[in-house]
């Protein structure tokens, strides 16, 4: 008898964003004539910068004549994209890779959910409350988080983020090995700072545990003070493993290319203490079961970090972050309390009264016909929070701004 | 202490092809001016046929304008494809499925490595042997084969396909709960019957098992008496999971797309016995770990399907399929012992003397510049085979061709 894995069924409900989606087309269905402005699900509505499309469009051409035609490519990503990650991404901040301690990939979201599978289903996982879901949910599908009683996994370590710790994850009292931050933060909008992530790297250094730093959404830091790189603090590279991703970087959400950074001195243990270095062993699993990135993505990619390249995306960030401003001043002249926006394409604001998010989902949704993700679905300290985005276009972010304005004024 | 998962230090050595690149590059770096001929891994070189050329044209120019642009797409793939695979892969061979029993992804590898992930780590399973070393790797990983002795994975039930079988996997005497079968066999290039696929069927219904069947080159059936589809069998949705891809259908090996077919009916079990739908765990994960394929290559895809898209995808089948007779006769010319290359794009041989396939591979290599795939790497009863692949060149194949001719009269 062929079994299941019983950890799928311990998982509470719908995937956060495919239970959004089912409650917006619920109200489309039943109110056809509504116009939904859309700033729940973090995804972006300006389209590819000229330059990228040019690169598409040759890449195409490539593959259309056989001496150009490009079949599989390598596992873990093409050199001149690479090449390009390193340079401008890394170099210029300081920071020294080789080539095979990039991984190039489909999306953050795979990786971040895939990279668990080398570690041990014995392992303590600690993450940010609230944070991005698919940390969590990957690992109660190995096995990782006992049950989930009250709105919490047993055997996860949740590091609330609230107003009294400026919603920067605290070193944890208790035992963690995996230790899962995001900086800037989904969906909070805030980052971890210089200081506290030196902090991190020394906590992990000293209980042998690795960091996963999610930085997907690196290219919206503003404040110079503020890192881009896990690994611009000292030593980093020993224990910690870097996500990114063109998606919101460049508009690439459904794209899709992204790259994890696996320094090649950063380890993980056998049982009995033998050290074992995690660059193999994701080198490994990629080539067993991924056959890489698509090449014309992979070219359109490198072509963000052409010098126009660079130009063009720039001005699609500020374009977003000028969003992030009008929603964040928007709602603060209501009186609301708000924070992110300002290193981060995320507004995370208290509800008003402290109404469940899940109740100012619904208000929204159903009043004036905004979407937005409510707290409680990035984890418990969520709840009472909402989370908007600056991805919509000008005018629906206005029009947004203005409807919440006259619905909370009922 | 973060611990790594030590399944993985089980795992022999390289990934198959892995090993092959290795030998190929050494070989290559001592010999510089040698004109190495490929005829290895299964990777198409004739470019992208003009009508998804044109269509992935459109789809960038789509991703350019602010009205077209495509951010995240639906995580199971689009209508406009997945209506086309189920139009034309699965209605006009008489089987019937709805949308959502159809998941796209960026390849078959991805996807008959990551579905183990649905089922308890105490199932057996059970591998035709030879074949393509993924099931097996990415079930070790996950910690279902024990150990690897003596060139065996001590938990794993092989079936062996040989001459005395007509390299069709038998029924097992042990115990197995998921079933690989590949057909047409990836390496040996020989089908299952539709009679032999029905007994199959019959014992996954009889035994509660669950079969993952793997068709990735089932557009390279000539004879009409074998099936292109599991689903063309009796009862096979109730216990099969289907894997197709475009890579080898349509040249998409460096392009990445494919999908996976998970009838609504298939179940496996919980320990208690209790009936767990597969499609629906399986969506579970695909939204929780996967973003969709690129939109761009998505409708790349869909462009297969038109008149002028099968026309033209006909035709390159057909060109490679020239080459496997070219192989095939010629190889059998020498004297040599061959399967495969009728209904699929592998030729199977005999090594000469039962040559050990390793000293084989090396001996065509280093004498003539030719580069195979080991049998031995395909599984245990791989030793003394030979594949070659129809993937070249018209004139590569039969530079190749006389080539071993020179080689074996040596």
């Amino acid at each position: 008898m062929v079994k299941i894995n019983e950890n799928f069924l311990k998982l509470p409900g719908n995937y956060l964003f495919a239970e959004i989606k089912k409650r917006v087309e619920a109200f489309s269905k039943e109110n056809p004539s509504a116009e939904i402005i859309r700033l729940g699900i973090g995804d972006v509505t300006l389209p590819l910068t000229e330059e990228v499309v040019d690169e598409l469009h040759k890449a195409v051409d490539d593959m259309a004549v056989k001496e150009t035609f490009k079949g599989y490519g390598p596992d873990q990503g093409y050199d001149f994209l690479i090449d390009a990650i390193i340079e401008n991404e890394y170099n210029s901040r300081g920071v020294l890779l080789d080539r095979d301690e990039i991984f190039l990939s489909d999306g953050a979201k795979c990786d971040t959910g895939n990279f668990q599978e080398i570690f041990g289903t014995d392992n303590i996982i600690a993450v940010s409350d609230p944070v991005y879901p698919v940390y969590v949910d990957t690992n109660a599908m190995a096995g990782r988080t006992g049950d989930f009683i009250n709105g919490k996994w047993t055997k996860v370590v949740y590091m609330p983020c609230n107003e009294d710790n400026d919603f920067t994850p605290q070193l944890p009292k208790e035992k963690a090995d995996i230790i899962y931050l995001c900086s800037p933060n989904n969906p909070t909008g805030t980052t971890i700072s210089k200081k506290h992530l030196t902090e991190w790297v020394n906590y992990a250094k000293e209980n042998k545990a690795v960091i996963l730093f999610d930085a997907a959404y690196s290219d919206y830091i503003k404040e110079d003070t503020e890192v881009k790189s896990i690994y611009e603090i000292d030593g980093a590279k020993d224990v910690a493993v870097e996500f990114k991703s063109f998606s919101k970087k460049a508009g690439f959400t459904g794209t899709r290319c992204a790259f994890t950074v696996v320094p090649k001195q950063a380890a993980a243990y056998t049982e009995t203490g033998e050290k074992v270095f995690l660059n193999k062993l994701w080198a490994r699993r990629v080539a067993t079961k991924f056959n890489g990135v698509s090449y014309i993505v992979q070219k359109g990619a490198a072509a963000v970090y052409t010098e126009k390249g660079k130009e063009q995306t720039r001005k699609v960030i500020d374009y977003y972050m000028e969003n992030a401003r009008i929603i964040r001043e928007g709602l603060i002249s209501l009186g609301l309390t708000v924070y992110g926006g300002v290193n981060a394409p995320y507004i995370w604001l208290k509800t008003p009264n402290n109404m469940p998010s899940w109740d100012f989902f619904d208000k929204l949704l159903t009043e004036v016909h905004v979407v937005g993700t409510p707290g409680s679905g990035f984890g418990p300290s969520g709840e009472g929070f909402f989370r908007l985005t600056a991805f919509g276009s000008r005018e629906n972010t206005k029009k947004a701004i203005e409807a919440i304005k006259k619905s909370l004024a009922i």
